[in-house]
């Protein structure tokens, strides 16, 4: 658990996980957000798994985005180029402010390790009613580069210069 | 109720009243409309009212489009130029098509009833998952203009040359 | 034929019917257009039938746009809000200037013959490298609305105040 | 003058006449929309002659809208489908909210006028910053069309049910 | 040519240069990538030639969309900030999803090269009708850039994790 | 001062400081940006302190595009996420063309300095009228690593392959 540090703020954070085959077993990308947030001190306020459906996934994103507790949202799966891959026409229409640097810094550290594939990734992120949404890829290599390498540090309230959640609060 | 027409085929239908003030015992508009959907025949799937705030709107149109039963969301309210007024603000986005003749023969019919302030109003509709969704401005009269003017006939499968339910369904 | 008019022009002008079954022989509503146009005293430039499919029509209309000699092009069909309908979302996306009053005017002269169904119809307009593009429904009545009521007089160099065509030749 | 009535309350507006040749002397349809304004009891607050340039529009219209008193803004000219017609690209991102219902019954009446030639208007409205914007054609018959049978009506605060000034402020 | 890998699938490309000044002579960028794609084992559809006009770029990449064989588009030229170049302008709207990556891990890999001068290149990809579209800037250096860091390893069936082609095909 | 290199062309400037607070004592990134594009040998031809409001930053802005003699802008400030922060809504639908690689390139080398909260920053540029418009945040620190990262070269004709200003004068 940890953070021991003062200003360390725990916020609420929905998990969604994209994908047409998934079950609660065999989640490992959304089990792996879900432990890792919650190792990092902050609450899992909701979790859910649903196909790669433009309309299902909106109507999720979209009751978080409308509640009054949740502040973040991670989503994974569905931000490849297949038929089938949806996730980024299902919640960019709901964006009050996209967050180009994200899509940008995700697939820098990701050609890292995967070399010219990270273009294959329409990694996004967006506020919306002052909730901040995180969509990465499906597999869970990907989550754990996202989450390590950019977004536990961004939800973060004792990083600085300042971190996503105050700066929105 | 009638409708011995045999090509009838009653549709689920929502209401949603967009507005910061009215609550059930005051929604006349909301209520205009669910008693005549229900006096043509068709079912009234849900009814709620919201306040006239974007997030909320799409939240529960969004839940609607998702949903596979209801075919049809009627919506009175937020359609105007205030500040409040963000119900085309909140349901655009959700739009896979835009029936644009709505708007236009709502503020034709109703040039006829209230002359040049008919372009006060921003009533739209559109298509999102084979669910089509139309939106009215506030007051009863609209409410009432909309549905005895163009909504009504457009939602029954027995008008010709064809409806807006079989068609997509 | 006639046209003794000394003003007359005549334009160039290009026909595209789009549907999944239409041949050349049950082509109507093609053939009606390609009739009219040189009944007007103008000349059928080409003439296509293409299946609804949103890369198919965009590819012909694309090319007819680029010709240095095509002036207009009459496209019928595809304008409803099936899921095969995709005319609007082939076309719109190659205007530089779209002419909203089209649709508009189309669906207002529409709806004293078929009443409310006008809506049902996404007739559009636009122009694109000087040339000006009309969509209508695939009926062949609607044709004969379109063409009779506002195309034909639209593309008449001889019309007052002024047309179409000369007004970007 | 007039308007004895006691809830008229004048409001500022600004004109702009959109050409590359007219004058003090020979800008007739500026000259008519600032009059008409004046005998309606309003106050000129600015008026001004600029070219068919997308930038010096915007550049004079966007320093209309950030001012605290202009709460109406007349354009004519420029509305037009020819290379130097700008207006509609020129304004139309400076708009909060878009009034779809002017440019449709501007179009409307004006059928009534000049037949389908109405549809090679671009005449638009639309909301920034509290303030509405109205862009008519250039010609001074559309200016009085404009004026007389929409723009006026919506810019007196004694009309009914409700009127675009006081809606907004 | 070499690949004896066996997983590896050639591929159907076509090569455009966007320019007023090339010839088939002249054309060292065109010609490098029709060379390169070739020596990697993949099929040269077609080559074209075509001066800076939207029109034209449009026309002839509509059509290779639309076709059922190409399975990837090479373009060089048009992607800079003259007034001439306008090749993003051209196919940005064809294009159902945007690769977003391309033209960052371009500019990432040029910036290597050139310095900020990098920022001067709006070098975009996409996808439309599961056919690729790589645009590159005109100079023979960009396209070796572009050709050897990033497109060639993503049109190489056997490339780990997975490549554009089959991904859609 | 310096630039003896015979091909250096000192090109007019202007800087725009956004905020709610600063005044020209305390405006030390304005200030910076000031100084520093006079020490390149540029000449300062406006510098204005301007609220975080969308119309009077897009009022300021757009005079100093239509303006003939300014050919660069520099902006400071409301580049972040809060809902003060509005300068991409205010100046990018005034673009002619986006510059995408300068906000990449940007939070490419802030990421250097500041880690992952690069992604905080929505630094973006553009053109319109021949005119290049860079958008920084507002702390000094920032444009200090815009302009002598990125801005500085780019400015300058001397440079090689080319540079912005010769580029589209």
């Amino acid at each position: 658990m940890g953070h021991a540090v003062s200003s360390f703020k725990p916020a609420n954070i929905a998990v969604l996980t994209v994908s047409d085959t998934r079950t609660e077993e065999t989640d490992t990308s959304g089990g792996y957000l879900a432990d890792a947030l919650k190792e990092a001190g902050h609450h899992l306020a909701d979790k859910k798994i649903v196909i790669d459906d433009k309309y299902q996934i909106r109507s999720i994103v979209s009751q978080w985005i409308a509640s009054d507790t949740i502040k973040a949202i991670l989503i994974t799966g569905g931000t490849g180029f297949t038929a089938r891959d949806r996730t980024p026409e299902a919640i960019t229409p709901l964006f009050d402010k996209q967050v180009e640097g994200f899509g940008e810094v995700f697939r820098a550290v990701s050609y890292e390790e995967i070399g010219t594939s990270t273009i294959q990734s329409r990694a996004i992120a967006g506020f919306a009613n002052n909730t901040v949404i995180f969509a990465m890829p499906g597999s869970t290599g990907a989550c754990k580069t996202g989450w390590t390498k950019i977004v536990k540090e961004q939800l973060d309230a004792s990083h600085k210069p300042c971190n996503f959640i105050p700066h929105l609060g």
